[in-house]
């Protein structure tokens, strides 16, 4: 199996966040054919089409763009914020999407995982997510699904996921996404 | 490319479908590694847990859950109704899901087309309809997308689809669907 | 305080639904002011709009259909069925929103609760029931939320509602969905 | 009847937007007891809990939570971006809703005005913003609808929506809001 290098976005910005310890669970845990690494999204400006129009296009936007069309598949690790996913997401997924007619998420394989410090809310964000992924044209894999509850409780002092039954779990869900990844990207 | 069975789902159960009219030209316009057929589900008791606790199953369950098992994926073609899709969809859906364990569907391939009189509704049938199918296990196509608008000037007096440019559009969909059926079945 | 006539809908068809329970639960705990009943939605055939263009509605459309045109308001309890609400409730939706410009629901308040036997899967059944609620123009109340989790450990041997915080949580629940019914009614 | 103050959002940042447009027509032709002023959403920083736990809060975050927290009630206008809203709009939702315990919309009435360049794009947008009120309690206008297709061919070469018909739909859609918000206000 070829080398494919996954972009990793986590929708939580604060610095000890749940979601982001999840992601480097799953970083820890993915097979070898896939290359894992975090994207920063916390220093993209809100999206404003004027950028693009007038060809003043902030550096993070350069940066973040061509890290998109570099990459052969996306890990997203969102919390839920008001039955939703966060804005920084949101914007992420717009700012890569423009200029009109650059698309850098086009045809690329991706996957969702969602957490929350209660046993709920990790749906709604989840699927809310799924949208915008149809018209960008990022092939999400349906099952497993991964809906992380109580997720305080599996951390350890420092603040890394090290409940056993979900790093099994972490485990499987990602060796079900290497597999995803190699059936889409391969098909292109 | 192995031949491949789809099942053609139409949410609309009315003679005169539009809908049915649309999935009609789509089979005919086909690639030839695609053999479509058209499915029954306006005779599908509205489901019940009852009749699988019971064993007492409706011979249209026995009949339809088979089908889908029998099939390798999926079109589904359906109208808007309220801002979302029709109960028969739905029901069908539902009924192959279960008993518990035992999802017909699973691990398919899948694509939406939604059609409507007016210009808008299409939109919110066809991303409400993916949502079931994250637990279902039907990979859905994300691209191209297919809403059809003002769907009842597109067809001649015998209720044929004729209109030439949708015509090429479906023709062009149902090739993406080709290469989408056999990315996801010969990976499974 | 105007008496209110409000009609209960259940997404669960089978006879020992836990929808079923909660429901009833809900109508025991409503404040004075409402009063509630269950309504039949099992026996209504799949929408199929031919009945509408042909003048046969069955027995089961007509009768429903006065029954919601007769109601002040309506709570709806849902169980999930692969992450959205069943086709029953869709199905109910749909017949009483026709024929076309006859639309029985217009403009009268709404509550959603939903039930899981899980922990999660509520929230999605819910969310997505909101959306035919716009069309339909049926406000539908936003807080409290009713996500009712292992639901089947909150019944007693004869499957009655008993849990004490449950009753509570659903006291609180009928009392703000009393002070929405009147909200949106004496307006109109 | 009493006077309420109503905030305007608008999701799209470019000097010359279309939804802006169209904010700038519905303020103009709104009923004498609506008072309606634009809020600005593009300098808030990207909602990040630390801003929060840390007592830093941006003075960007000061100035919108007081202006929210002053207002009587909210007219979202929102573009299409990828089938869903824009970051802008759910960054200003989940910075007003916070910190914990703090939520700035809560039982304050909406409407949400969604319009694209093409015909299609504005349903999406506006359904999936209606998730997000549910938690924050901002009960969501459901008739009339407002969705604005084919925006920009509605505008004369000053950037003002002039167009009749739409003016004229606008004015009976903030009619209909005026009396939404006295309904949900009046109650509170």
């Amino acid at each position: 199996m070829s080398q494919k290098q996954i972009g990793v976005l986590v929708g939580s910005l604060r610095a000890g966040s749940y979601c982001r310890a999840v992601a480097n669970a799953a970083i820890e845990l993915a097979p070898a054919s896939l290359t894992l690494r975090m994207l920063e999204i916390g220093d993209l400006p809100l999206y404003n089409q004027d950028f693009d129009d007038n060809k003043t296009q902030p550096e993070a936007y350069v940066r973040f763009r061509a890290e998109i069309a570099s990459l052969d598949g996306f890990l997203f690790v969102t919390p839920e914020y008001n039955r939703s996913f966060p804005a920084a997401l949101k914007n992420a997924l717009d700012v890569a999407s423009r200029p009109y007619g650059h698309n850098a998420w086009n045809g690329k394989p991706g996957a969702i995982i969602s957490a929350t410090l209660g046993t709920m809310g990790a749906v709604s964000a989840n699927l809310a997510l799924r949208h915008p992924m149809v018209f960008l044209n990022v092939p999400i894999m349906q099952q497993p699904e991964a809906y992380i509850g109580k997720v305080d409780s599996l951390l350890d002092e420092h603040g890394k996921l090290t409940n056993a039954s979900t790093r099994k779990f972490l485990q499987t869900y990602m060796e079900a996404f290497e597999r995803w990844v190699h059936t889409i990207s391969d098909a292109h």
